[in-house]
């Protein structure tokens, strides 16, 4: 399987499932899953999850800039690298924002997201 | 080991080194390291460096805005996610960047660089 189509259709999932249902992303973490959002850390799906949802905007839409991957270990797992805007609802200004995923396949043939950190880039 | 200490202690000697004498980073990666540099893909430390001694411009000044890391699966591998600014000598303004680097250790108890994701961010 090409890793760039692999990191694409996940980027594209990710990011659509975001902007459309936030609490449909809690099937791509599992327990062992870290998140850094803004500096501060979450782990576990769950935690993960209430997290996203529970931000303070009704409606995103994420504009994606560049996706990058790299392969990752003999484990099979996958480096994905986001840059892109994000337009919050009421806001006027879209936000630049960076975002790095590291991926882990699961026995079903799928990944999970075992490292998501993001960040806004300002001005 | 407190992973923030180490993040910031890699940070802060890899962007010293690449400011002041960019060939030294040789030692940071390995055979099997990969960059990838504004999507262009390199493999080997000699390759990287290669690439990072060729760019064409003199001097380099980075500063760094946010360090965010996670350890990163069972063998001991360590996400530092970057954000800053790079100031090019002749230029007026600076870019801003974002960059990733998955560290593994060394049986010596340091760290090499597995992977390497940079990309300029553009307003």
């Amino acid at each position: 399987m090409d890793p760039d189509a692999v990191a694409k259709a996940f980027v594209d999932h990710y990011y659509s499932t975001f902007d459309s249902n936030r609490a449909a992303l809690v099937g791509l973490y599992q327990d062992s899953s870290m998140l850094t959002f803004e500096a501060e850390n979450l782990m576990g799906s769950q935690a993960i999850v209430a997290k996203l949802a529970g931000l303070p905007f009704q409606q995103f839409l994420h504009q994606i800039s560049t996706t990058d991957c790299q392969p990752s270990g003999p484990a099979g797992g996958m480096l994905v690298f986001v840059s892109g805007t994000l337009q919050l609802q009421g806001e006027q200004h879209p936000l630049k924002f960076s975002q790095v995923f590291h991926l882990m396949p699961t026995p079903q043939g799928s990944f999970y997201v075992l490292n998501d950190i993001f960040r806004l880039i300002y001005a």
